[in-house]
């Protein structure tokens, strides 16, 4: 099931950078490069920080051929049909979601303490989609006013606090996924925020 | 003593973080995230690259909490003070001062050539800040005008030169940070500059 | 042979990250931290991902001497002589096609699956460009219309291919880098481009 939502989360995150692509007008491989960093990206980073070696996608190749077959049947399919920027926003929720839990998760289990596997979910959840949003030239989704890093945070500790209370892990997976990705959605939808940082400051 | 500087450089590129957070109206964990890459960025850079693991901020939580406190403090102090942004500089340059010199004494102590230790000792200094400048959409400190990475360079070889002069490394390391604080704080001060590159260009 | 072409590739990304300085007004050392994550960017991505420690320009400090030369060179080169912003497109492509075919044969050497050895010559290729892009503040190249990822997928691949052919090893190298380089300056000699990705979007 870990693999599946890891899979799942590849997906989303590089239809994510395919979208990006298209909408800077990216040829078939600049997209296939913007969905492979903004898919593997996260992972690669944490992998990489905690000395994870070999890199998970170097380990399985499985997870390049999922994001180069994405990254193709995008180019196909927005030849075809027209593709709402919300779609984008929904799909990076979705990476968002499962890649802070899966972050924390890998981090756990390389038995690293509690709080450095929070911080490991939070970065994984968020580096892909900034690094998208930096290469693309967009403001990146972590700058906007609604919630992201603070749905990230609240997945990644959501998944170690259930870890200690119990060992199902794919309840625990589930239940800290579908806390990120709720927060995130309303977010989006409602367009509510955390009370900003600073507010009486002069720019 | 190294401890000590090290700690007080996170806490201070921390509040650069925080500030920069604040500029962009970004929530509590928003500036949280931008606190921990500002701070941790440069030294986790410096270990990925020397293979140092596990990354100093894994094998010492204090890290962590450090930041954590010190960008939940400036969200409090922020609500009831008004920050100048002339204080980001002034941390910046601190920051950059130990964290130049630190990086440099890392490298060396890992057994690195002198070249290498400086180039690190560069490269951790004036990495965070470019991390923090890139995320929050602001032009890289090290792009403008005034002394920068010219600092961050004079510090770092300072270190290493006396370093291989006596073996009093703390005094050392006053002496190596005071040196590019000063040209730094200086810079900042009288906006003087080094002879810029490639004055005979077109754009 | 390998050695020489890693070395030409070093020193034509440490002339377009010189060049980028100039164009921002940075100072000597500036455009030295400039020229060095340009020039050694790429490889030390590479090597962190595939856990290749130490990394290439700590194993062997001519890297260094080499760049720092290099800007130093061009720095004094740049007020005698007006150098066209043309020139800086032309070296890119140079270290781009070095690159792209180099990496991909690190990788191989170290016996990563050649899927895994495309994908890092693609990387080793395209980075530090795109690092030069961010931190000068400039669109990078990748996003532009021309073939760029294309090509350094090509020459990647190209060699990958040929190195299961047969054993020539320095051949393959002259053919893949060549590959790489030609499409790469007739993109930018007649504008060509693959189609672009999702042209049906609305922005």
């Amino acid at each position: 099931m870990f693999y599946w939502f890891d899979i799942f989360g590849v997906v989303v995150f590089a239809i994510t950078g395919s979208l990006a692509a298209g909408n800077k007008n990216l040829d078939l491989f600049g997209g296939l490069v913007l969905a492979l960093v903004t898919a593997l990206g996260g992972g690669t980073l944490r992998d990489v920080i905690l000395g994870n070696y070999p890199i998970f996608w170097v380990a399985d190749l499985s997870y390049i051929y999922v994001v180069s077959a994405t990254a193709l049947l995008m180019f196909v399919i927005a030849r075809y049909k027209k593709i709402p920027v919300r779609t984008l926003l929904v799909a990076d929720a979705f990476g968002l979601a499962f890649f802070s839990v899966l972050g924390a998760q890998v981090a756990l289990q390389q038995g690293s303490p509690a709080v450095v596997a929070i911080i490991m979910g939070m970065l994984t959840g968020v580096a892909g989609g900034i690094i998208r949003d930096i290469l693309s030239n967009e403001i990146p989704l972590i700058l906007r006013q609604e919630i992201y890093a603070t749905a990230a945070l609240a997945g990644a500790a959501g998944f170690v606090g259930l870890s200690q209370l119990w060992d199902i892990s794919q309840l625990n997976l589930a239940l800290a996924a579908a806390l990120t990705l709720g927060l995130r959605l309303a977010a989006l939808k409602w367009e509510f925020s955390l009370p900003v940082f600073l507010t009486n400051q002069d720019k």
